[in-house]
């Protein structure tokens, strides 16, 4: 996907919000703006958002020097989730098809997004209308089948707290899950520590990507993150960031989101709002 | 009031919009927001939210070679304001408290504002909300005060379509009133043009303040206005760039609008969404 230029005012948007979860006060918020604007003028046009996100959330923790602004949000996404992981997973147990069920817990999860907004969502609303809403692209038939084939899945995560709706989706596949968190703190990203924090060692081998790029930017990954990407039969990558890296990585790939900015939907050509299970055009590797 | 670091997000999504309105192509549309970038960058700082949105405004319409980007958007208001005219005529006819309704009637016109947002709004809807919900600050009691002792009223004008519910204010005045519009096309702000096909020389004596910025800049409006702002006994001003420009201009001044914007509603102290009729601070000239 290319960069719109409607994802401007976002990035600056964020560069400032990341600046004051940092702690930085009005001159250096500032100075953090002005930087993030000379930053914007002199991008050269190709990089996806997720590349673009990775530069301007690198300068706001170099310039204030502070390594993880979201650290706190994180922290309390988490708590959030796991308050009603019981619920999630009864929910599920009681569904007439659990998987379907826990696909849907994995995208209403996808709620939390501090990419998107800085407003706290309150989640279970958000998981009761994801469970009653029609989905806009559904692939969900073409993922069980390439899971019933494979032996393992590659689960790319998104964002702490979100790591929780995961898990309940990884306990329902019955099989290995590789779950790839973030190399280093960007934004909400999940990294290890949060996943962690959500249990999500008790149920899928927990590895980093080597990069603090929001979704799978496979140049800054490292070598070994890559050759599990390539090895992988099948591959669950989660919310907008990894759609925006990966929509035409090949059909091993299905993208679980929810649909949250004008310029996600514009792309998918579906409305703002909508919850998404789509396998990935383009050829493999 | 201050310009807040967050405006800039708003100011580069406002100057991509006008860029689009003005039928710019893709390559046309980032040599904008480029220049827009730069403009935020070196922007001194001190100014207020409407002067800079002048600037940014300026430059597309000098870039692109486009008097009016929102030309057809205003008519498009008007047109749809002036098809519930009658039914806002009929609602405050048949209120207990005609003056009181008008006023939540012009309060709820404040809600057509593409300077917030590109969505089009459905007009009737909002007026059923506003007719029903409290002020978040209502210095009405005030209003009538001040209306009564005076024998004119400057009347400043924000958007065009909003200028139709201007209308029913006006008329339930029942007094000689002064409807100041821009000097020239900023945004969706409603000019001479506007005025006149929402019929407000049925009514009012229109006028221009001189100047193409949002709100009400004194040194960019011409001295003709500036001697009609300072004789008037009572000026109601509407929309959030009156005031951004006007919030400290003394207590001849009523600022009625919605509060549409997170900067807005920090700077009052009341939530998104809020209703206001509120007597500006300062002193007087």
């Amino acid at each position: 996907m290319r960069t719109y230029l409607d994802c401007y005012p976002c990035f600056l948007r964020q560069a400032l919000s990341a600046a004051r979860r940092a702690g930085a006060d009005d001159a250096a918020q500032h100075a953090v703006v002005r930087e993030t604007l000379a930053l914007l003028h002199d991008l050269p046009t190709g990089a996806t958002p997720p590349e673009i996100a990775h530069t301007v959330h690198g300068l706001v923790r170099a310039r204030l020097g502070h390594a993880d602004p979201y650290r706190d949000a994180k922290e309390s996404s988490t708590r959030a989730a796991l308050e009603i992981y019981p619920r999630l997973t009864a929910l599920v147990a009681a569904s007439p098809d659990p998987l379907a069920a826990a696909v849907r817990v994995a995208i209403a999860g996808n709620i939390i997004d501090f990419g998107v907004s800085d407003e706290v969502v309150d989640l279970w609303p958000t998981l009761q209308r994801v469970m009653a809403q029609p989905f806009a692209i559904d692939h969900t038939a073409a993922l069980r089948t390439e899971l019933a084939a494979a032996d393992v899945v590659l689960y790319l995560a998104d964002n702490a707290g979100e790591t929780v709706f995961d898990r309940v989706l990884i306990e329902q596949l019955g099989m290995p899950v590789t779950y790839a968190v973030k190399g280093g703190p960007v934004l909400n990203d999940a990294t290890r520590e949060d996943a962690l924090a959500a249990g999500l060692d008790g149920c899928a081998a927990v590895i980093d990507n080597g990069s603090d790029a929001p979704g799978t930017v496979r140049r800054l990954c490292s070598p070994e993150f890559r050759d599990v990407l390539d090895a992988a039969p099948v591959v669950i990558a989660k919310g907008q960031a990894n759609y925006e890296t990966l929509s035409e990585a090949g059909p091993r790939v299905f993208c679980l989101l929810q649909v949250k900015c004008p310029v996600i939907a514009r792309d998918l050509d579906v409305p703002v709002g909508s919850i998404v299970v789509r396998r990935s055009e383009g050829t493999d590797g």
